[in-house]
């Protein structure tokens, strides 16, 4: 596809203002949803793109090959069972041992997960849906483990990328990519359907390095219980599940959250945040200095847009 | 149902050593399952009774009108809500909260829960199971709330029954009447089908007053993670889901835990276990001292039989 990079803009304004010291407060999204319009030749179907737009998630199941997702698996495992390559603060232990959680920057770390980073069949449709070039503001592989893994409690991915890292409007998707397979019960990721569309202001200010304890349990920038209760009501619960290999793409303001995970069974996924190329961060809107770079991308001067690759992913 | 109840036996061996000081121990059921022969008036089906039998739990929905199902939730909220009448040992807290987890003796606070306790649709289907005369050996109201629920370990209800309150044999069955709707996210039941047929003695002496603790998290007579693992990939792992008055009856040694609750909706039920006339507890086969009455019914000086009552539930 090509795009037309507008200049960047609305950072004067901040548009979505958050971490009151009033209390909470709704507001309706201001941006669209499906930044383009569906043809023919779009990466998704028509039912799929309105699926997104109206519930704010989309799930694509037997997207790879067979011998794709083994490779994407054993190279995952690989990472996991030995981070000693890994620099310290790319790395994320679960709250009450040292099992490896979570690996940023997994596009640094493993060219096999930089090339499906770039694959057509998640950066194209990443392209599609927010109808821009496309780089990754944080790239990831999270594992959670049978017996203990812990709860993520319900939370808008946007309202921290917009008040701790500068990110002006609503113009990015993650896509969660499944290493094992997701079943309702190991722990998976639960959405709350058509909840993109309001934006949440959390009352609340940041405290000084927020991420050193958000990543484990976050408690700022969380809505109140009674606002969830009551969006889970009118708008119902999903839950993201699916064999290993499938692909769930989710707007960067749709609540979501996951259950704990007493089953044998672990949960694993790596998990790529598109961002547009127009929306690229900037200073923090409500926090009094940026995350590190492992969380959110500023590239040098800023990073290179994403040129989707096609054709199967294979060692090398 | 008529029973001849034989003379209380087995108390003088140990048939079940557990808590040991070496390690875990699997060994094979002692016991019978299904203690009756189905016949024509049995008060489930014959695959019912073949479910129970070989995956050591039953599911029953529709058990209830509607009627009966409003009268007994309206009153199990009213007794979590106003618990200042129940005695403070009867009542257990969420463990970061004060908020009302469990009440004990439920048919002790409540006329209603013991007509529930007396019902025919779950003592006499016990009865039938046990194949015996049966008494309360525990009767609770449980209350899981949402956003904050925890989660519960896998474990085997007799191992705990055995070792802390002297119950001799298998023979005794769980009712849980589910009081909200239970779906696969709201921390629903989950069982490990067949577990019931192998015995796992936990490692690990019983500490003093261990029920003090071992309430909010379970940490002895808890098989090993691998343990768990390895019967979960033989046997798989079912929730038991269901809509409000779903009855789920499990045998005393299936393995069963639950995960924590993030979601909006709460989980409750009333739950009630069955020891069979036959199968009088004693002294406890591995702990100092008797656990409480409310968690081990001794009764004075033995408890009375339930004679199973049919006909609808009504106020009064």
């Amino acid at each position: 596809m090509n795009f037309t990079t507008p200049e960047r803009q609305f950072t004067q304004v901040d548009a979505y203002p958050t971490r009151l010291h009033d209390g909470e407060r709704l507001s309706e999204r201001l941006d669209p949803v499906l930044w383009s319009e569906w043809h023919e030749d779009a990466p998704i179907t028509r039912a799929e793109a309105d699926h997104y737009r109206d519930k704010g998630y989309l799930v694509r199941k037997d997207v790879f090959s067979p011998e794709e997702l083994k490779l994407l698996v054993e190279t995952s495992a690989h990472l996991r069972e030995d981070p000693s390559g890994i620099a310290r603060d790319d790395l994320i232990s679960e709250p009450e041992s040292d099992a490896v959680r979570t690996v940023f920057r997994l596009d640094a770390h493993s060219p096999l997960f930089d090339r499906l980073a770039r694959d057509s069949r998640v950066a194209g449709v990443a392209e599609f849906l927010l109808g821009d070039q496309v780089y990754l503001h944080q790239s990831r592989l999270n594992y959670k483990p049978g017996f203990t893994g812990k709860e993520f409690y319900w939370h808008s991915d946007f309202e921290t990328w917009h008040a701790e890292d500068g990110m002006p409007r609503m113009r990015a998707v993650s896509a969660s990519i499944l290493l094992t397979d997701n079943s309702a019960l190991n722990g998976p990721l639960m959405l709350v359907p058509g909840s993109h569309k309001t934006f949440i202001a959390c009352q609340g200010e940041t405290p000084e390095n927020n991420h050193e304890t958000s990543l484990k349990a976050q408690k700022i920038g969380v809505p109140q219980p009674e606002t969830i209760s009551r969006m889970a009501s009118e708008l119902g619960l999903d839950a993201a599940t699916g064999p290993a290999g499938t692909i769930v793409f989710f707007e960067c303001n749709t609540l979501h959250g996951s259950n704990g995970n007493i089953t044998p069974d672990p949960r694993s996924n790596a998990f790529f945040v598109y961002n547009a190329m127009s929306n690229l961060v900037g200073e923090p809107y409500a926090a009094d200095r940026k995350r590190p770079d492992f969380l959110a991308n500023q590239g040098r001067p800023v990073p290179d847009p994403i040129a989707p690759v096609t054709g199967e992913i294979r060692k090398g």
